[in-house]
């Protein structure tokens, strides 16, 4: 059996459980708070961070913690369908993506948008900034827009075939559509190539994730927005 | 022929170093100065951030972006030496420390540390701010805590052999110590980790870095410190 160990909104969680989807894993979510700093999830990992992955399907008990280094693992352990497809240069291009995602887009979108929303909310720490979420939905645009340059310029994100940078960018990006703060329309090569990520059966489960308190956006589960 | 774009004390950079001098792998250095964001530098990765590599070994040119892609990348090219050594659970936990000292380590002690003492001077930001500059001592202090811990729980780092965990962790804190601000006595399992670390021949490139203006400290290059 495998334990997901997540939150909802937390765009790492939501690669890993993209993954197990993918490959048709089954697997129990278990919801954690993370900034409770629960004694759990610490245990587990002592970053305090979701996603952590607890696999017994081989029997044992690993505790896999992290996202990129569970979805190397997956890759490893399930290697069909393949999430990091070609040569070493393509999988190095689908890493790339990831990080970028991971690192550049976490620090300039997510942690004014997500933070400003949910996570001041969540933790009684005031109310949005409005200055921060000019800046966040800005730096998104410029996301948006280097994603259009990429898909314009190539076939598929990192390449022809579905990858982890697919993966990572529609997790990162599907936290923000909750909120509603994707400008779909003025980025018509991002808005198909979400509309063909979200029709996959794998994206089903993060569609109807619900916040209390933080309902999602009126599209967010509409497979035609 | 390989070409490393990098700064001295890129913590990043200094983690792709350590690999290809593991793996005997010939490169030259090219040196970037990040924060000019360099025509060279932003036309090879639009996120404008070093390490970058371009491998021309194999016939061909491959540009690699990203510490972790190039780290995986060399790994897949050249996987003797292992750096990712044992079972998917193994690797695992070497990928989760990779990400710990990327991640968390990069935001609780380098993003004070080496802010305020490195880039602020060279971006001519003002002078460091003592408050900040405890902030990352305190926080080095808790992470070479958690070093020690893992040390003397178990048999290295991430697990007998030398990983990529290894290198992160060395990459990372050698840059603290250039600057003088690793309390090694404190930390007396951390220090001979690093002792053994320091002495491996693929370490020697950086023990030489020197940064114009600012001198490495006393004991950075003392292999018996």
């Amino acid at each position: 059996m495998r334990i997901l160990h997540f939150w909802p909104l937390d765009p790492f969680s939501r690669q890993v459980r993209l993954a197990l989807e993918e490959k048709s894993l089954r697997h129990d979510l278990q919801l954690e708070v993370p900034w409770e700093r629960p004694d759990d999830l610490v245990s587990l990992n002592p970053a305090g961070t979701t996603p952590v992955l607890i696999d017994e399907s081989g029997g044992g008990r690993r505790v896999i913690v992290e996202s990129r280094a569970i979805l190397e693992y997956l890759e490893e352990t399930t290697p069909t369908p393949c999430l990091l497809p070609g040569g070493p240069a393509e999988r190095a291009e689908a890493r790339r993506l990831v990080d970028w995602f991971d690192r550049k887009y976490d620090g300039e979108v997510n942690a004014y948008l997500l933070h400003e929303k949910l996570e001041k909310r969540a933790q009684g720490l005031g109310s949005p900034d409005p200055a921060a979420l000019r800046a966040g939905r800005d730096h998104l645009r410029w996301h948006l827009d280097y994603m259009a340059w990429l898909l314009e310029s190539r076939d598929g994100l990192a390449g022809p075939r579905y990858t982890l940078a697919d993966i990572a960018a529609a997790a990162h990006l599907s936290c923000a559509d909750y909120l509603g703060d994707v400008p779909w329309d003025a980025f018509e090569p991002v808005k198909h190539w979400y509309q063909r990520v979200k029709c996959r059966p794998a994206f089903r489960g993060l569609l109807t994730d619900k916040l209390p308190g933080t309902p999602p956006s009126a599209h967010y589960a509409d497979l035609d927005f």
